[in-house]
């Protein structure tokens, strides 16, 4: 089998040190042996030893090649589509990291890749090196799965982490998320939400077998969190988590990315620093979890050295394809929230007449915990420029 | 497809119930139809409608049939494993969930499989419904596994779940497990460890993929699991579980079931009533882990199904073989202890002498923590006679 890379940088490099390091293995669980033939990319910055393979700038030498398998971990979304759909033309099977892209043209893709009978592979987009999607599309393929909730960002999962157990605000944070390498210069794809959101889109569509569009979940960052809310909800028994959660009523589905309040002795709410976790709720399973490294060099390249590996011992065994778009809900599902409001007169007034249950309430602020409710009707029910916070609560 | 199933015991009835509730999507992700043509087994408790269906108590009738894919849901050990036999030479596929006639036979079917070109799947026999297997064989496929650690048996964590949570003892917490079903009235292979033994076998083979004899896992019970040892773990910040350990090391393997304390802000320290999870540590993934229900009609049946679909799916696919028999340590790998001495004065000159680290000291008890040391050494080092209580610690 040969092999082509694209991309030398982080992850890259990962999966190069990985089939140098266990090339045995990878050729006895195969029963045949490979050859990386191809690298692309102008940079070598991890000082990768070439030696004996083609290193090019020029797609078109891959293209042409007799590669059989390509390995992108290029990044970018409008190039690296181009280039993913000429080599699945050119009947190269394509193993990929690339959530940005897929999130966008995963659905298309899959479909060309099945039109040129090639396996198109992407275990290492979402939660890193833990084998999630082969879980859902085949541990869990009896199931109808009806919701899943997830960490699914090592980023911000850090930078909550230090929040909670050692009470540093946002910035401090970052800054040392910043420091570590687990958030970049610009941080605004993690720290915002959207690697996350991404992330939900596609597992919702495994899940469901439905088409989703990414637009269609909604999503809040972290930047505007307060240490407060966060001690606030600890007091309650519950602890702040950046949560990508997707659920299933009545045929219609709700997708959602944002801080959320979970019990402080859930098995999620134990997933600290850079990890990510998952839970599926299936009608046969019930529920079932897998947590593990979201990211990291090596990590990301064991997923996909395994979606290597299938293709070596399985070749073309179809890709899911979806059949129609998803209803999704112009409305949330009712849920309890947590909600910090300005304290003034009326506001207090307000809470007092619609009974909820005041969980803080000191200087300027009153906090409250709803019963499950609609968000239209919450916020019908307290005046919105009052509200400093508002999260919801999944117990 | 043609399916037989072996057994309408509760895990039978619930593949019955899961085949019947769930036909539309097993039947659209495998792109086939499927019919559940034979059943065999004297009784049929659960009143399965058996309409059209061949119920026989004579296995010939099935292996002479035009059957594809036999799920063997009999249990017992020498009569199954010589149907399965049969059944693999006469090129039927089989899934089972027998973790008892597994522990034994695995190695030899899995190579008649092989021979006759047949798929033998066994996802539900290790930790029910959780993938594990799947994860192992497939996600975590480009590892060297050196090293997994579980809760597989549901009845033992339950009734370890009460002791801790409730400060129940051990008689009450069998009696109540044994009420709600988690336990049967001969509760022997749970609480004497021989389950998760067996468990511990299975997954080994399979993780450095090498012959596992199971009597080379070493197994205690937790019959005699004192609630005092369980609360001064608690003190110490440890939760006890019972654990299957296995792990390798310059190329020796140690496998070992029992009780012993974890720390008790681990993940698996909160797999609590009867669920289960397993880490796996890996070269290149590092640490990951698997929780989910492991037991229960319709969660082991989801794993069932989805055997029955892999081979619906890929048809014979291979069947892992080992190639040689693991070297396996005669002496444990060097570990902290938790002890728990008859307070003599003897003793209490020992410990002092050794320096040990005294937890606990009140009437006839004291109690220690060793650090990482050989069991032997720690056995010369204290008079055999006097240990009321001796697990392992693993931080």
């Amino acid at each position: 089998m040969k092999i082509a890379i694209l991309g030398l940088g982080t992850v890259g490099s990962g999966v190069m040190n990985l089939l140098t390091q266990n090339r045995e293995i990878i050729e006895e669980r195969t029963n045949q042996t490979f050859e990386v033939s191809h690298v692309y990319g102008r940079s070598n910055r991890y000082q990768i030893d070439l030696t004996n393979i083609v290193h090019t700038d020029n797609i078109e030498d891959i293209i042409q090649s007799d590669v059989d398998i390509v390995i992108e971990v290029l990044g970018g979304i409008d190039f690296t589509y181009q280039t993913i759909k000429k080599l699945l033309l050119a009947g190269k099977h394509v193993v990929t990291a690339n959530k940005d892209m897929l999130a966008i043209h995963v659905e298309e893709l899959s479909r060309i890749a099945n039109e040129n009978q090639v396996q198109f592979n992407y275990e290492a987009s979402v939660a890193g090196g833990i084998p999630v999607i082969l879980g859902l599309q085949h541990g869990l393929n009896a199931n109808r799965i009806h919701r899943f909730m997830g960490i699914l960002n090592g980023t911000t999962n850090y930078i909550l982490t230090r929040m909670t157990q050692d009470d540093w605000d946002f910035n401090q944070a970052l800054e040392q998320a910043q420091q570590l390498g687990y958030a970049e210069s610009d941080p605004t794809n993690d720290i915002g939400g959207f690697d996350a959101q991404r992330k939900t889109a596609i597992l919702s569509r495994l899940a469901y077998r439905q088409e989703i569009d990414l637009e269609e979940v909604s999503v809040k960052g972290i930047e505007e969190l307060q240490l407060k809310d966060i001690q606030i909800a600890q007091q309650l028994g519950y602890t702040m988590k950046l949560i990508g959660l997707s659920e299933m009523q009545d045929n219609r589905i709700e997708m959602l990315v944002g801080p959320m309040l979970i019990p402080s002795d859930s098995q999620l709410a134990s997933v600290n620093e850079a990890m990510n976790a998952v839970f599926f709720n299936g009608d046969a399973i019930g529920e079932t979890m897998c947590y593990g490294p979201g990211a990291g060099s090596m990590e990301t390249a064991s997923a996909i050295v395994a979606d290597m590996m299938g293709i070596m011992n399985f070749g073309f065994i179809g890709n899911t394809e979806t059949k129609e778009s998803a209803l999704t809900t112009s409305e949330t599902f009712p849920r309890k929230y947590y909600v910090r409001l300005l304290a003034t007169t009326e506001i207090k007034q307000m809470v007092e007449n619609n009974q909820y249950d005041i969980v803080y309430s000191k200087d300027n602020d009153i906090a409250i915990q709803t019963p499950i409710m609609s968000l239209s009707e919450l916020l019908d029910s307290v005046s919105t420029e009052s509200i400093q916070a508002l999260y919801p609560i999944i117990d």
